[in-house]
Order: structure tokens, then sequence, then C-alpha cells
């Protein structure tokens, strides 16, 4: 099995090359006025101070658990930016005691019985992909932490090809469920940035968003059952196509986020694998009319399997339009039928909007056009964070949704206030873009990026004064705290203002009887006494 | 506003005719060897004997209650085959105290802090067509039980036609609120057997599924937030296209049944409303044959408005096919683009699996058409319900979902088992016929028909036997208890069997923080103490 990076994202032998980082130096340099960047040197483990554990597993959890320096050190953080910074500063001052990887769900319930009982934190751990502070220990004083690694429970434990459907294990990753799944012609087909990392588990535990602009395009919708482990027993609900006996057990589990149990497996709904494609590039002189031109394909009932937009500041920073157009990606896919029918009728709302077309042909100019050349800095991204951070680039992205009606006011609002916000915070302006990631009939789930060079002793308090601006701004404005990213830690603040009290209250009521001792992923999404 | 009939399906003018009553017994006398039906009368107000009221309302809430004789015994029952043996034995003996009328969002609240601090149970009251004693009032011994009738909660208080939403009352019934919505070109279109009489927050509250056969199926996935009120206070959800920030609350409220608070209003998703269509229904000589092509026509991407199937025991009875052939229903439906094409696709799958297909013209084709008859007897089914009991006959249907892997045994073993139990119950063969009302990629949901001649005095008691029969069947095979007709208090048994009992433990959690005094609709989805 590979080795996680202890810093960063990734795998040991998967860090951005020589020619990546000088030709990031070489476009963010001029960009932020930066003369020769000083990149601070990635931690190495002998720099580390780390607390010995606190607690110690029984015997018969000897061989589950681990206090290993390393498997602490990187199970200490996820991949937020704060985290990024604080591997940076040498602080690893909250590690997990132990690290457990169990390889069977009874060896899961044996983790949880003892962290119960000892009143310890199990904190479930997939890809280490979070960008919220949702795998780290909890803050505070208490007995101990653990973090539980879910990487051996990675099976496909079933396939229904009738049905089309399978059953998973929660810790299989991306690329190897995909590769258990293609003998059999079928594909969960559910990708996103972390797709090589973050895990089956994960991703219906933080309701993430795949590949699909429509229609299936939250995880949530493609699950027929899940099966949790929770420290009063084991949570399986029944697999079914659709039911209406009552409210969805599935959607309780369905974003909580490691705070009510442990997701060993689930059932999940599958597509063929296509073999009919059609797909474009569709530029804009006008971002707004853009959006509304993904509006017009959204609401026609053509449900493409990709509806992305792409604003001009983007389109310069990736080399996509260095004019600086507005670029729509626009794909159809289908395993059953041709599907030019459905990308010329997209096209002609988008023509009726100004939009210039560029139908994309073979494999080979797809990859080449522009939609590729974004696309292959989309897959790379996550890996900018560390060439920022290293440099003292504040960098970060915050995604939401919004319905139609509100989108062009609060755009414009959102870019004003975070431009404004990056201003007062570092002196200068910043880098700021925004993308749609997902587009739904009734309104359009906008993600943004922002980048501005920092102050290397100050990175966590500036990027702290901007987060929350942005935060407030998307709150005040009716925004959702996340579309796909999680709430974890990071968004507390504002998942508690946008979230009805009377659920919390009712959620906290339910977690007492699922997690009576409050062990499980402390802080996030609730506090409880 | 049209009165209610005291006993039986709809308003007071709206009956079976004496022509329908003519042709029904002429069907089924010969079919259940009965030569000369006896009718039991409809029962007639002066002939009930009514409890007094146990409790009385504060002078504050008396404007909005009334303890009127008939009003009280119309909220008795909703349309289950029970309640309506129950009122043709003049059984009244479970009625409301009170019956109230809430005009506003704080009579709401006002009638819930009454019943929280005097212990009376709230029942909410929509249309009162529940079929699964949802809103009758509770067995056992309590301080008294309030019927709460939302019908003035009726509004359409918002459009949104750029989002293609709309903030809807949750008192709505389905021809007012699509009335308001036709203005706008826009429509929920969601249309079930009970449209003109239930509303838009029984829909949600039971998890309701309407129209389309597959995709926007069931409310869920129309709601884009829910505001309750609880005895605890209000809980609103932000309104989103979507979210990933912690669980879903609106998946908590939607398929609680009244047991968590009352849902005052909504927003919703809409449908533009369609100008293009191409339907056709399709024969085949082979029920599981039929099965198949509606499973390649659900597993390919082709998203029909309307994609049901009807065996052939039901087609022979409806008069939709005298031979006996199983027929598939299909229709396209698109306010954008004309779908004649999608209608080619679609009969292709049906073709390779030996189905004839008459495609239909326009609008006086169809209406005369083979599936035309089938949609007439679908819209007076309802009312058949008074007709057979009348005159002896058991009569129910049961709904479920299954995946396609287990479908085609299911559905042997259900007929099998369901015939055995008709049989071993009344002594005479009954009619038994399966539809499916909903096809979804990995399932479908399956409709179950039974009628049978039973014994006038023991009605209930062999309507029990055969319910448990089915729906024990249903549960061992893995099947929902319930696909859209909720759970009520008529499913309990199968319910409590079905959900995991961890489920059961964080809603009645959950229900302790919402509902403390336990005085929501008892006895439906859970017990407390």
């Amino acid at each position: 099995m590979a080795t996680y990076k202890i810093q960063g994202w990734g795998y040991e032998e998967e860090s951005l090359t020589a020619d990546e980082n000088r030709d990031l130096e070489a476009f963010w340099g001029p960009h932020l006025g930066v003369d020769g960047f000083e990149a601070t040197p990635f931690v190495t483990l002998d720099e580390i101070d780390l607390r010995a554990p606190r607690v110690t597993p029984p015997a018969s959890l000897a061989a589950l658990c681990t206090d290993d320096r390393r498997e602490r050190v990187v199970h200490t953080y996820g991949c937020s930016f704060r985290d990024n910074v604080r591997a940076f500063a040498r602080d690893f001052s909250n590690p997990p005691d132990w690290v457990a990887y169990p390889k069977t769900e009874d060896d899961v319930r044996a983790l949880l019985d003892w962290c119960a009982g000892a009143g310890i934190a199990a904190v479930p751990y997939g890809g280490g992909t979070s960008v919220v502070d949702g795998a780290n220990m909890p803050a505070g004083e208490r007995a101990g932490a653990v973090s539980i690694d879910l990487q051996h429970l990675d099976r496909v434990l079933e396939v229904d090809t009738t049905s089309r459907a399978a059953r998973i294990q929660g810790g299989a990753k991306g690329p190897a469920l995909e590769a258990e799944l293609k003998p059999h012609g079928l594909s969960l087909r559910h990708y996103m940035q972390s797709f090589a990392l973050s895990t089956f588990g994960g991703w219906i535990a933080t309701r993430s968003s795949g590949h699909f602009a429509t229609v299936y395009t939250h995880i949530d919708d493609m699950i027929e059952s899940i099966r949790t482990v929770t420290p009063a027993g084991v949570m399986e609900s029944r697999r079914l196509p659709g039911s209406g006996a009552g409210p969805s057990p599935d959607r309780l589990v369905m974003g909580s986020e490691g705070t009510l149990g442990i997701i060993t497996e689930a059932w999940t709904r599958l597509h063929a694998r296509p073999v009919h494609r059609a797909s474009a590039s569709v530029r804009f002189a006008d971002f707004y009319k853009a959006a509304e031109a993904i509006r017009a394909v959204a609401q026609a009932g053509l449900y493409p399997a990709n509806c992305r937009l792409i604003d001009g500041n983007e389109t310069r920073m990736s080399g996509a339009s260095p004019e600086g157009e507005s670029l729509m990606v626009l794909t159809f896919e289908s395993a059953h039928h041709a599907v030019d029918h459905w990308l010329d009728l997209a096209l002609e709302c988008c023509a009726d909007l100004g939009g210039i077309a560029e139908r994309e042909g073979d494999e080979e100019t797809r990859r080449g056009g522009q939609a590729g050349r974004w696309r292959d800095y989309f897959i790379r991204a996550p890996y900018y964070r560390e060439f920022f951070t290293a440099r003292g680039i504040l960098n970060e992205t915050f995604e939401t949704a919004i319905t139609w009606d509100r989108f062009p006011d609060f755009h414009a609002t959102v870019m004003t206030e975070a431009a404004a916000a990056i201003r007062e915070v570092t002196g200068m302006d910043g880098f700021l873009s925004c993308r749609f990631t997902h587009a739904y009939p009734d309104g359009p789930a906008p993600y943004f990026t922002w980048r501005t060079l920092g102050r290397k002793d100050a990175l966590i308090e500036q990027y702290d004064a901007i987060k929350a601006a942005t935060a407030e701004t998307v709150n005040r404005l009716g925004g959702t705290v996340t579309h796909h990213h999680a709430v974890g830690r990071l968004h507390r603040p504002w998942y508690d203002k946008q979230r009805p009290d009377l659920f919390a209250a009712a959620y906290r009521g339910a977690k007492r009887d699922l997690d009576p001792q409050g062990i499980m992923n402390p802080g996030v999404l609730v506090d409880v006494e």
C-alpha cells in the first residue's frame, strides 16, 4: 500500500515536480509582486515533538493499534489550509494517541467499545482529505483520542448487475472500487478532486458530490442502504430502490461526519459505463450571460453529465482562455444511446445567450482543448496548496449553493466583500475567481477560489479573518456554508447559524441514543456535554 | 368550500353514480359468486353515538375550535379499509373531542401550546385521505384529542419563476395550488390518486410520490426547505437548491407523519408546464418480459414522465385489455423540446423484449386508447371502496418497492402467498393483481390490489388476517412496508421490523426534544413514554 506524505496532499511519490514549482513561481511572483519566493521546507519526522500517548489500548486491541511516530503524525492533520500551515510550522501538538487499523467490522465495534468505556474520542479517518478539519483530534482536555483509519475495509463485497448496484465497504477508495466494478461494466462515477484518496464511507459521511453536474450528483441520491457501527451497536437500513416508510434512516447518517458512528458498508446504485459521449466548451464574453445559459440547460430537462462554468479570472489563470472569457464545459454521456441530439439542444440554449461553442471531437481533441487544459489544472490543483503555503501565500476555496433568483446579487456581493476582506487583511488585491461545480434546476453551486500574499508569521490569523468574512457574507445572503466540502470544525460557527436550532436539538437527541458517551468525532456538527 | 362526506372518499356530491354501481355489481357478482348484492346503507349523522368532548379549549382558542357533531364525525376517520368498515358499522367510538381550524401559523402554535400543556393528542388533518389510519385519534386513555384541520392554510405565498419554485402553505390541496401556479406557466405536477383532496403538507409528511415514474418522483426530491411548527417551537430550514451541510433537516421532517409537528409551509421546486408530449401503450403477452422492458427503459437514462406497468389481471378487470395482456403506459413530456426521439428509444427497448406498441396521437386518441381507459379507472378507483365495503367485499391495495434482482421471485411469492391467505381466510379465490406505479433504475415499486368476498360480521378480522399475511410476506422478502401510502397506525407492526431499532431510538431521541410531551400524532411511527 502506498505511503501517505506526512504533510500535504497524497502519497509520498506524488508532489509537484520541479518544473511545476518553477512555472507556478513564474506565474504567481509577478501576480503577487514577489521577486523570488522563499519556500519553507517540508517538515521532516525528526523535527516533530510528539506528546506521549495518554492511553494504552487493551491487549485484545493491541494488534490493531499503533503508536508509531510517523503514523501518528500522518493522522494528525487533513488537508485544510490551517492543517497545512501548522504542519509547516512543525506544530503537531494535538496528535492522535493511537492510530487504529480495523480489519473487520468486529474490530470497529471493539474499538468503539474501548473508546466509549474509557471516554476516548474516536475520530474516523478515510483518506485524510478533509479540507474542513473534519478528521483532526478534538481540542480540549480529554482522556485520549484515536484516529480510526478504515483503509483495510476496502472491498467491493457484492455486485448486482441486474439492479446495477454494489455493496461496498466504507474504506474503499475511488480507484480501487472502480477497478473492481469495471469488469462488470459498471461504475459509481462519483469523481471529485479527492477521488484518488478519499473513501466511499467518507463520501457518504460528508454528503460529497461528484462528477455529475445534474440529477445524480450528491452521493445521497445513489445510496440504497447504509450499515453503521455506532457506540450503541450496528444500525443497518434495508436495501431498497425507494421507500416512503417514515423518515429515511440513511439521511440521518449522510452528513453525520463521523458524529454518530462509522459507516462500515453501504449499497450504492451504479451506472453502466458510458460508451456514447458528446462534449463542447462554450465561451461567453459575459459571466452572467453564461450563468443564464447554465440555468437554461439545467431547466431544460436534458440532464448533462457535466455542466460547469468557469469565470474569466480562472480561465485566464489556468490558461484555458488567455482572454479571460467565461467557459462552460458541457458533456453528455450514455451507455444506451448516442447523445449528440442532447448536446445540440443544450447548445441551442447557449447560442440564444451569446455562447460560442467549440464542439469536441475524439478523445485526443478533448484532452487538448480548452476544457482539457482546465481539467488538467483541476486534477493537479490540490497539490498547489503546499506550493502556496510554503511561500506564505494564503489560499483557499469555498463552495456554496444559492437559488437562481438570488444568484447575480449573491455573486456580485460575495466577490466584492471577499475582495475587500482580502485587501483589508493583507493590504493587497488578491486573486479571486468563481466557477460552478454543479447546476440544479433551481440554482447553481458556485465555488470561489482566492489567493493572496500573507505574512508567514500570521498566516492562520490572516486566513481566519478572511474566512470569517467570506463565510459571514455567504451566510447573510442565504447561501449554504458548504455544498460538498462538509462542515467539520472549520465551518461550525456558520453552520450553527444556518441550521435550525431545533434541528440541532433533535440531532443531539438522536446522538444521545447512538453515542451516549459523546465519543464520536467530538466538536464536529454539534457539541454535547 | 365543498363539504366532505361523513363517510368514504371525497365531497358530498361526489360518489359513484347509480350506473357505476350497477356496472360494478354486474362485474363483481359473477366474479365473486354473488347473485344480488345487499348494500349496507351509508351512515347518517343521527345514527351516530358520539362521546361528549373530554376537554374544553381555552377561551382564546374557542373561535378556532368546533365540537360540531358533523365535524367531529368527518374527522374521526380517514379512508382506510378499517375506517370504512367502522363507519358502515356506525362505530364512531373514538372521535376527536374538538376539530380545530387554524387560520394562521400563530393559531397552530397556540393550538399546540394548549395540547402540550393539557396532555391532549394533536393529530394533523390534511385531506383526510390516509389509507393507513394516519389521521385517526390515538387509541387508549388520554386527556383528549384534537384533529387539526389545515384547510385554511391553503395559499401559494410566493412564486419564484426564475428558479422555478414556490413557497406554499401546508394545507393547500392539489387543484388549488396548481390553479395558482398555472398563470406563471409552472406546475408541481405531483399527481396521485388523492390529488383532489390531499394537501401539500400531507405529501411532505408522508413522503408521497406523484405523477413522475422516474427521477423527480418522491416529493422528497422537490423540496427546498420546510417550516414546521413543533411543540418546542418553529423549525425552519434554509431554502437551498442543494447543500452538504450536515444531515438534511428536511429529511427528518419528510415522513414524520405528524409526529414531530405541523408543516405550515415549504418551498418546493416546480416544473415548467409541458408543451411537448409523446406517449404509447405497449402490450406484452408475458408480465416478466414487460417488467424487463420497464427495467431497460428505467436504466437507459431516458427519464420518462410516466412509465407504468399493469398486469393482465388488472387490464382484464379494468377493461383496458380483455385478453389480459400486460400493458405498459409510457409517456415523455417536456416544456423545452420535442420528445418523440425519447419515445422512439424507449420503444426500441420494449420491442427488444417482445412489446407491441400503440403510439398515441392527439389528446382525443389518448383518452380513448387502452391507456386512457385505464386512467379513467385509476381516477374513479378510490370511490370503489365504499361500493365494495358496503357489499361485504374485502378490498385493499398494498404497495412496496424491491430491487430488480429480487423482483421476479418477490412477485411470484407475494402473489402465491397473498392468494393463499385470501383462500384461507375467505374460502374462495379472490381477485389479485399487480401494477408498477414507479420504476427506478435499481428496482420497481409494485402495487398489489386484492378483493374477495368477506363476511359482513367479521370484515375487520378477515381483513387483518389477510393484511398481516401480505405484510409479513413483503417484510420477509425484503420489500418496504410502504412505498408511498405511509406507515400510519396500520403498518406499525411491520415498520417496526423494517426500520433499524437504533433508528427508532434515535428518532425517539429527536422527538423528545421537539415534542417533549409526546402529543404529536401518538401511535404513529414510534411509541413514546
